[in-house]
């Protein structure tokens, strides 16, 4: 396998041929995907840094990679010995693409991105961002990746899958209804659908084509009249395309997605330019209505059946968390367990359970030092061994046929510093504040997040992560409009969404808390001042209280720590073996008050 | 004084003659003030309606006002018996004045509005919704209360006054350097100013050509080079047109704005179209940096002789308030007391104190529902004798010379009810919490908003007023970029600038409840998260604790209203009588922890 420096030079003689200043990766596809398919991963190919989030860029003599604080520590080990920079992104001092790039080529260079592993708005943004600094061009119509990256993975080609009713809820063609009303409000006649999990979502069908997310790579195009499902035809099989027919959706190639834009004949069509990529969005000659996907709104509410699967996946992972947490402590205290050995025993008591399909993302099991590595992966070569003392941080998640779980616990394997509990104690109180806070409809979680922060910031602490995100029904882990995040994101919590409550904190080089049940958002009450939402937790895992100094809590705070741990009790216990029952209830325990 | 109808009659030949279907009457003046010299009060004229913020629209056959949830009750009140329809804004089912004039004057017609008393923006968007609804096209041109309002008052011709620069701390000549530097970090060569109370903080000027707020009718046209003051030239002393020179300002008459932008020689002009009006914005030919007008952030963060003065006003304030609060509960006992003659009291008191210019804005004294009315004022038609029980709303403050004051107390005259108790809890939580809280460099107050408010939501209250503003230094009551509220403000908060906690309950019909402190913005500590910030109340006046059902605040927040009443007696008493000082010491009595 090539190195990232031979990877450079044949690169730059890509440049140097096409007349190029620099060329840049996102880290993208054409769905605008969080995670992507291995065909995608061109910018962890050129780099080697394997984040979920990052933009490289290589000039003939340079090169940087551009990522956000839940990878600095990460980026800065991965990029070691290579030529990259590490650019921090919100860092003071750190310049925008557009500054860098004129720095290193000057100004009226012509650099280049592929047009169709990024979203239009950030292209645009791009060419403004590059025009303002020094006239820099931008060309969109070269990948050089097709002819540079010697055993690319191919498109992926695996098989689509019907997901049953029973579990979602809506059909099909209910829903296709449902999203055409929507643009009918919207004065939209029809859209084109480029999200891979809006994709699965509206014709509830599921791929693999992505790790841990289980989507199928597609385009949908919607008409007022008509369907049509863009997708290599290898991946259906007799049964999904008899389904299909009957719910009315028409099937073409993959890369008919061009000539399906070019041949769409009504007045108008809605784009997302935050998700279309800038080369489709190229292609539409019709009027666009620019607006969000109005299917994100409809698919982060869910249905009941779909709140009930929730609460079934729940139930089963609660049961596999506590095997596996009654399982933990005796196993460290006798040796040889490391980070990644207790991943793989969490993975397989899931396993286990009925209707698992796969991890909901990849298990973040961080020891002490590594927990303060925000999306820490131990991999073979930082594995390390877990001692009985200290945290480990627990981020883990599996995908069930009823629903799609994330939990994380930060587990005091034995003995704690003073400030280890001080932290941990301090990062409960902004997840119980979440857990207990009411909030007029129309509440965004913008509003919300200072809850979860207030506690941390009273004693200058802070992560700089959001606090919570939607999670897919069996579907993605992550998914919008909505988000409880510091940076504005209008979107409202509406009851039925899914949302989690994960605060933490990160000492580099020291350890890691984060506390996070996923949670729904239900009804509460309607007064004159109009109609009020709550949360109610729907992960069903004890919170350590080991490392809980109970005088920092609150009555209130107590109050729902104990009212959980009841609930978590009365729920799992009927399903456990008598010993771990027994154990479920010593780790219930109520606080005292 | 003809009457609404007959106002209405003759502005409907107008509209006949010019063909029009329809006038729009804003709420504003060529300044985009938020309260306007009498002159520019159209819409109060067309309509009859007072409030400070609406847009009445007048067709040839109806006629309909837009206000806000603080002026439900009060525009009812006042539009009765006219043909006036309310229309609520963010209410359910309200039309917006594109709608509704496209409803009423069908599709295709013109109507229009005076493009000098509307921003840039707010005349663009009304463009673009009146093109959606029905292809009305709106002229601009146009302002038919110059021929049709009889008597209508003058453009102010108040005398200009030097602000000492012991009070400003810094020159206007160094301000407007510190300007030109903004601009040159925004590639803007110049700027046209036109906010009031931002020509009067750069200027070092003081008018009173608006009720309570010092400001006087100008324009400032900045340019790399030079300065230019538009203004009516009988306005300016001798004493104030040498000062000018000095600062290296030059003067021109008002109505040569439009020329002065003509000439305006270089490459682009800074404008924010949110304040400049569209009739200037539509005048300028070189290239526009549409941008926030950067004055308002350098007015918003006070200097050390600002802060200093607002401690000075806020001392004079306090003893002013105690005076009055110790004479208000025995006046009320006595009998013969109302809304009226208590503001009158208060306002008495205020104006025995050194430095005393003016009221900030008119006094809102509310008893018992109409403390319910969010921004009522008493008249002699609708004030009320106070009796000794409930609740008595008071939100009134002062202009010195050495800063501005804005304070909200309720104040129980007597024995209220348990709800009135529970209310007036509820809402000094949330006050305290704000109080309290602290946060990370760069937090906007919408981040804040919800710790106001989370007690209240808790039992199905809320209000829907902002929690927060800025206040300027003997300059408007409100000033920007920063607020504290529900919808999203970017400005962070900085250390320097002022704002005001004030969150409330109003129940319709019953009472209303509301506590204001004035606070500092200070820095907080510095840790490997950042600089953190707190805030540091400024006002300088008990609260009423007879209100305060003890067992529904937290042991955090009992300590800091009497950490909060130990300071106001330590500051206040050596400058009170010993009466004074006695009762001050009862009223600031600690609370039992």
């Amino acid at each position: 396998m090539a190195s990232v420096s031979e990877r450079l030079a044949i690169l730059r003689e890509e440049l140097r041929r096409e007349r190029l200043g620099a060329f840049i990766f996102p880290t993208s596809d054409p769905h605008n995907s969080e995670y992507t398919a291995d065909h995608w991963k061109g910018r962890e190919w050129i780099s080697g840094f394997n984040g979920s989030a990052g933009t490289a860029v290589v000039t003939l003599t340079s090169a940087a990679l551009w990522t956000d604080s839940r990878y600095f520590i990460a980026a800065e080990e991965q990029l070691k010995g290579t030529e990259y920079q590490l650019m921090k992104l919100k860092v003071e001092g750190t310049p925008t693409v557009g500054e860098w790039i004129s720095r290193e080529c000057g100004a009226g260079a012509e650099v280049a991105i592929d047009g169709m592993v990024s979203s239009a708005n950030s292209v645009k943004e791009l060419i403004a961002d590059l025009r303002r600094h020094g006239g820099i061009t931008l060309r969109t119509n070269f990948d050089p990746l097709a002819r540079i990256w010697q055993g690319r993975p191919p498109l992926p080609s695996n098989p689509v899958e019907i997901h049953s009713l029973a579990y979602a809820g809506e059909s099909c063609h209910e829903k296709i209804a449902r999203i055409r009303k929507t643009l009918r409000d919207e004065h939209a006649d029809g859209m084109l659908m480029t999200a891979l999990d809006d994709i699965a979502w509206t014709l509830n069908l599921r791929g693999s084509d992505v790790h841990c997310n289980p989507v199928f790579v597609s385009y949908l195009l919607i008409s007022s009249t008509s369907a049509t499902l863009y997708i290599n035809k290898v991946k259906l099989t007799s049964e999904v395309e008899t389904y299909l027919k009957a719910e009315g959706v028409g099937v073409a190639s993959y890369e008919d997605v061009k000539k399906g834009l070019k041949d769409y004949f009504e007045y108008n069509i809605l784009l997302d330019p935050d998700e279309v990529n800038y080369t489709l969005y190229k292609q539409v000659s019709c009027e666009i209505v620019e607006a969000e996907s109005p299917v994100k709104l409809l698919k982060a509410v869910k249905n009941e059946q779909e709140i009930a699967g929730f609460r079934s996946a729940m139930l089963k992972d609660g049961i596999a968390l506590v095997k596996f947490l009654k399982w933990l402590r005796p196993a460290v205290e006798a040796g040889g367990q490391t980070e990644l050995s207790v991943s793989e025993k969490l993975a397989s008591l899931r396993a286990q359970q009925p209707l698992f399909c796969d991890l909901s993302f990849d298990t973040i099991a961080g020891y002490e030092a590594h927990g303060a590595i925000v999306h820490y992966e131990a991999t073979s070569e930082t594995d390390i061994p877990l001692k009985p003392e200290g945290f480990l941080l627990l981020d883990s998640g599996a995908q069930y046929l009823d629903g799609t779980t994330d939990i994380t616990r930060t587990i005091a394997l034995g003995p704690l510093t003073e400030e280890q509990k001080r932290v941990y104690t301090l990062v409960l109180k902004g997840h119980i504040q979440i857990e207990l806070c009411k909030f007029p409809a129309g509440t965004s979680g913008t509003q919300l997040d200072v809850l979860a922060r207030q506690a941390l910031w009273r004693e200058g602490l802070n992560y700089l992560h959001g606090t919570g995100h939607g999670v897919g029904s069996y579907l993605n882990v992550h998914e919008g409009p909505h988000q409880i995040r510091m940076e504005w994101r209008p979107a409202p919590l509406v009851a039925g969404m899914t949302v989690t409550d994960e605060p933490g904190i990160y000492l580099e080089g020291r350890f890691g808390v984060r506390i996070e049940n996923t949670l729904l958002v239900a009804p509460c009450c309607k007064t004159e001042f109009g109609q009020f939402l709550q949360f109610e937790s729907l992960t069903l895992c004890p919170i350590d209280t080991a490392p809980i100094i109970a005088n920092l809590l609150s009555f209130e705070e107590i109050t729902w720590l104990n009212d959980y741990h009841q609930y978590v009790f009365d729920t799992l216990s009927s399903h456990l073996a008598s010993d771990e029952a027994v154990w479920l209830r010593d780790a219930c325990a109520p606080l005292a008050l």
